[in-house]
């Protein structure tokens, strides 16, 4: 069964601050751009605008090295302040070299610089942190976008993440609700009829890449609409994309 | 500037083998699908395919394990003519556990197994190997697809690779022509005139990743066409994915 994809940036989205109903920011530049959102349908958002109309923003100024912030410093010659408040948003650093720190977050996410970020904010001084819980945030924002649409397309919401052994950065799933993650073909058989044994696909980071091909980080399409996955979209909000995180004790790369 | 992306699975492509023309194969298959292929479409063709067309396929059989295949096939609980062919197809070990063995193919991919599978091939016996030169391999199909069609849509040649740190895998781009693999935005501006100073999207990558998700392996939808990243799809072949591979002197995970 051929499946057709189509990935839709919905213009329009107001600048978002702390508060701003993102739900309604997001029905409204649907509604202005593609008229209707089906049920299922995929909005992936922009991790950037959750975390702003979250407040998950940190102002540098406050910010007090530790000793070990201001060792990291050196070695990656990154501001001792913004290393502070990576490794606050951190549970072990894997890797630090110039220009570089990559952590495992709280939420297992591992990344550079604990997603923690400078651009795209309006005050030049002040961090943008990921969200406490992005698959709650995914959940909240599906139930928001629900009731104003009287039905509830699933949400994803995504970032740019480096990737090991490979240049350039793919978006990624760090919250999702009612879309599946992960699309497990274990068991399945392929057209020879050979049991498919090691594919489980990352539903949910190819639909953040997919996305992030019409998403232009500088023109700021924060939200995109992926039509075309109806098949993984669940009435439940299902596991989230901490489903897609592989357990420490089975990492081999830290 | 806001790009809607169409992705679209082509039936229909014959079953592959060595000598097949895989490019008329995918003219056909397109015009039988879209009716027209545009200048400015992707066509991302899974690897299996490719490598099926180039004959890059080895009979289990005639497989003499070495030492280092034997006590690697003991580790990870696989065949030692599977592992001695996957040494085979590489420059290095990186991890091996029991249902594991990721190694650096002669390209410089990471990925388990050096992209050696037994899906998806008639013969049960027989594994399928990665092209020899997947970029070459995209030049090749894109000049006989241009002959084909009087014009030159670029051409991807993607495959499903694991991650570090995440379950699943996602597809990838190990060869291409005519697509900017990378999009280096540094020194671009974002929407608040801050310069973007990290990003480079994996442009290929991401492509790779959009076809995979109109594709079921169980049902082989070997072509893909992407339709909305004219901008990325330049007259010359171009660097191809080998400019995504990051070179081992970077390796933080190796």
């Amino acid at each position: 069964m051929a499946h057709k994809l189509e990935v839709l940036p919905l213009g329009g989205v107001a600048e978002i601050a702390e508060g701003t109903d993102l739900a309604a920011e997001i029905v409204r530049a649907a509604r202005d751009t593609v008229a209707t959102i089906g049920s299922g349908d995929v909005l992936v958002v922009a991790q950037k605008v959750v975390s702003k109309a979250e407040g998950r923003l940190r102002p540098l100024a406050g910010i007090t090295p530790s000793q070990q912030a201001h060792e990291l410093a050196r070695a990656t010659h990154k501001d001792a302040r913004l290393v502070q408040a990576i490794l606050d948003e951190s549970q072990q650093v894997l890797r630090s070299a110039p220009g570089v720190l990559i952590t495992r977050t709280h939420h297992g996410l591992v990344c550079a610089n604990a997603g923690v970020d400078q651009s795209n904010i309006p005050a030049g001084d002040t961090l943008c942190l990921l969200p406490v819980d992005p698959d709650d945030s995914a959940r909240r924002l599906r139930d928001t976008i629900g009731e104003l649409l009287g039905h509830r397309p699933a949400v994803v919401i995504s970032d740019s993440f480096g990737r090991a052994w490979r240049i350039g950065q793919a978006d990624t799933a760090i919250g999702c609700a009612g879309l599946e993650p992960l699309d497990d073909q274990r068991g399945r058989v392929d057209a020879q009829s050979r049991e498919l044994t090691a594919t489980i696909v990352a539903v949910a980071d190819e639909a953040a890449s997919a996305a992030s091909l019409v998403r232009g980080k500088a023109t700021g399409e924060a939200i995109v609409l992926v039509r075309g996955l109806e098949r993984f979209v669940t009435t439940q909000d299902g596991p989230g994309a901490a489903a897609i995180v592989r357990p420490v004790s089975e990492d081999l790369f830290g």
